[in-house]
């Protein structure tokens, strides 16, 4: 066995089931083994966004991390900002980079360049394995440091003589930490505050957005008048008919002011002091109300789900749920025009039980609040704000969720960043509908130079906002990488379009012009 | 004027006139200020690995920086692996990061990263501005800084506050240095070393490569006998009809240790010594052959130009060049499949006078010979070995030279990698034709999972190399971004295509199916 075979023996042993990769020569062993060790399932993306967007779609879904498999410092870089967003999501992941052999590095030939360096700061735990000998081990430790709470990214160095050379051992698994509970000094504190009777948030991120917890909260908010929020960006929420709803905090700083105001005090549930997304000239990025009380009820890495159970519990809050979210009937829209409402309206009122849906798009976002009263779902977002994740996220859960129906709802140009994911969504016959919010341009960014106070009359400016002069042809794109698609113009046509894409399987786009 | 005023009109000050970019909200004003400053063009690009590999392309050519405009962290990120490949190929590049503002980067918001660690390893200076009333100076030092010879990536990190607070200078240029010219002994010992008439090669680099010092230099292989050699990734090389020809290294380790063998001296003229690209199982890095004798006419960053000319004169290499590259009629194909070897016939068959030739495919590599013969070019290749280059870097190198024709020789593995170049390529009118060498597959990596050793039977393995399943359609894939394309099945049909391609402007696509 070479040390390529005791890796991925090691890794199978570990729990690792999929590998998203896109290897070169220096990764060569590692690739021949995966024919020579079952279990694992290799899967290729077209450019290294997709391999870790598509991670961290795994990640976020499986609860455990998929392996990637990227080519020297170059293919990592490619990966860096999906495993930006991965890391502020939490998800885990085994990072693995391949490296030039030891006897080779030396040499600065032209894909030399300081893996560890454009590692770190993605990386909450960075090995370069040493030997053959010890690449079984450094796997198992990677899938344990991955799974450290709330999930890392754990990167892997593998220099091409350890995949190469002899090896010996198949490395078991290593224990995987379990979630520290929060003490009852800390619940029964809480517990005290909240029973002040002031005008109480909770603001939940992790675990606590995952129905277990949802329901805990839901009795906490039933008899103290609480709020729930998620942040923005929440990496995963499990929302819809029958969940507890939680209110997502605004975008904008002005607007979580409004959405704020009031408020006396804020406990944290996972989730960090609310604060701004960008600064701008003379607002504030700091967005806790003024004398509002923060209290931490559970950090990322501790137990919010037992948190919020045990605080429900001293508080007495057993009776039942003030307001689970209720199914509405949408009506089938009049004939019009192709609005981001209209879009949103079609997809609440399709959209199938247990749905995932992405969004990407702050056309999407700002009509958030409809899919509420739609089947019950799992809601996942861009959280570390790089732009081009979706569409590959959607490979990874849908890898991990065969079974669930995907609806990616993106910004046109988002979904350009990482289009190579097409051709895998074609390939790994991922169920999975992107919907393509196609305003040919950059429009957020349009609205963000009126509010940095910026003037916005000049050609040269506007140019880089617009995606006009050519337009893209989303139809034509999706047919050059094997998936199916289809241009709509009006409410109805897309209302037929995306009704369509729910009875049937695969990968499809529409295009929304809008 | 605030700072991004400042600051871009120091950069029109300093002689910077093209910015690649795709900013975000941290980099509105200076957005904003392009209008109202003259003599900036703004080009964007719908990835960042298309802005930083036009902005290598622009380097190459113009021989002056470009600026990038990168949003954040993951802007950069997604425009690293580019940039990699330009520090390889010692490209001018003032290479601008927006960040948060001051005052909001303590916070941790979801883009929050750590811009420096990303930007260090490609970059030969990193600063970040402190200050509005600075930035003006800051842009002055990052341009001479990007030309500090032989041509480096200087990464100036913008916080959005330095671009919206008041300033009020504009900085002037400050003085380029000039290339340190090599000592008169350092020329006298190299002479003595030729003169003793062994074996000798020339291995030339930088600005040694160019029509200007390729004339000395052949004049000397003239007078000596002494082989000229270039880098097998040379980042410019001038050639073709009329052009002192000069010897490829090849790829592979075993046929450089063939090329070489007998060699007794090698002089290095701004190249380093050859190495292996990759390392293999058994086979050697160091590629000088054992007992020769390397060295050092001028390096990177000194007068190669100078040194080969004042060489030339202590040799007395007077005398004319004993052969320049001659132009040779190709016939036109005979009606047959179409091969790699067919369509490098076409392309040396119909080349116009001075046109850009971009490579990266192996399939292209392998037939590099026959353009020796082809009309007057600059030939680039891949510098950094991190695929997805030409294609960007033919639209900075289009910005540069717009009355010169680009071709690129594109693997479609490689093309698909920033294959959102195609729209740049349409809005800015790049008088380009990519040509898609489409063998639906990593092909070399097929050879290099045997070279290394590895067994290669496995559809595991296999499913890692080939892109098929769905197989790719440039002709979509082009279309959809506004490009006009067209699919060649036969050596005719190639020929007819490019021949035509050759005779309009604009941008086109040449998928040839092999």
């Amino acid at each position: 066995m070479n040390g390529a075979e005791s890796l991925l023996r090691s890794l199978v042993a570990c729990g690792v089931e999929v590998c998203f990769g896109n290897p070169g020569t220096s990764e060569m062993h590692f690739v021949a083994a995966l024919d020579a060790v079952d279990g694992m399932r290799p899967v290729l993306g077209l450019f290294e966004g997709v391999v870790t967007g598509a991670a961290d779609g795994y990640g976020r879904m499986a609860g455990k991390p998929a392996a990637t498999l990227l080519h020297l410092g170059p293919g990592l870089t490619n990966g860096l900002a999906n495993l930006h967003n991965a890391r502020r999501a939490s998800s885990p992941i085994v990072n693995i980079v391949g490296d030039h052999a030891a006897s080779h590095s030396r040499y600065e030939a032209p894909l030399t360049s300081d893996i560890q360096g454009f590692a770190r700061p993605v990386s909450q735990w960075i090995h370069a394995s040493a030997s053959a000998l010890t690449v079984g081990a450094d796997a198992a430790r990677a899938v344990q440091a991955s799974m450290e709470a709330p999930g890392q990214v754990a990167t892997l160095i593998l220099p091409a003589d350890t995949a190469w050379s002899q090896a010996d051992t198949v490395a078991a698994p290593l224990p995987l930490p379990s979630r520290a509970p929060v003490s009852g000094a800390t619940i029964a504190n809480i517990a005290a505050l909240v029973q002040r009777g002031v005008k109480t948030a909770f603001l939940l991120r992790g675990d606590a957005l995952q129905e277990r917890a949802l329901h805990a909260a839901g009795k906490i908010a039933a008899k103290t008048g609480a709020r729930l929020l998620s942040d923005t960006f929440a990496p995963r929420l499990q929302r819809g008919a029958g969940r507890v709803p939680v209110e997502r905090l605004p975008y904008f700083a002005e607007q979580v002011v409004e959405f704020l105001a009031g408020t006396e005090l804020i406990v944290l549930v996972g989730a960090q002091p609310p604060v701004s997304f960008f600064a701008y000239p003379d607002k504030p990025s700091w967005l806790t109300p003024e004398g509002c009380r923060l209290a931490v009820l559970s950090h990322a890495h501790e137990d919010g789900t037992g948190a919020l159970k045990a605080l429900a519990d001293v508080l007495g809050a057993t009776g039942s749920i003030a307001g689970h979210s209720v199914r509405k009937h949408m009506e089938p829209p009049a004939s019009g025009s192709l609005t981001p409402e209209s879009i949103m309206r079609s997809v609440a009122r399709h959209l199938p039980e247990h749905a995932i849906v992405t969004e990407e798009s702050g056309m999407a976002m700002a009509y958030y609040g409809l899919t509420e009263s739609a089947a019950p779902h799992d809601f996942l977002t861009l959280s570390g704000g790089a732009i081009g994740s979706m569409m590959a996220l959607s490979i990874g859960a849908g890898i991990a969720c065969p079974d669930r129906k995907i609806v990616n709802l993106l910004g046109d140009g988002s979904a350009m960043y990482t289009v190579q994911s097409l051709w895998t969504q074609a390939r790994e016959q991922i169920d999975v509908v992107n919907v393509i919010y196609a305003n040919r341009g950059y429009k957020i960014l349009n609205n963000e130079l009126k509010r940095v106070g910026a003037s916005q009359d000049g050609a040269r400016a506007a140019s880089m906002f617009d995606l006009q002069d050519p337009s893209l042809d989303w139809v034509a794109l999706a047919a050059g990488m094997g998936v199916e698609a289809v241009r709509t113009v009006s409410a109805t046509d897309f209302d037929a379009a995306f009704a369509s894409a729910m009875q049937r399987r695969g990968p499809m786009l529409i295009e929304a012009l809008i």
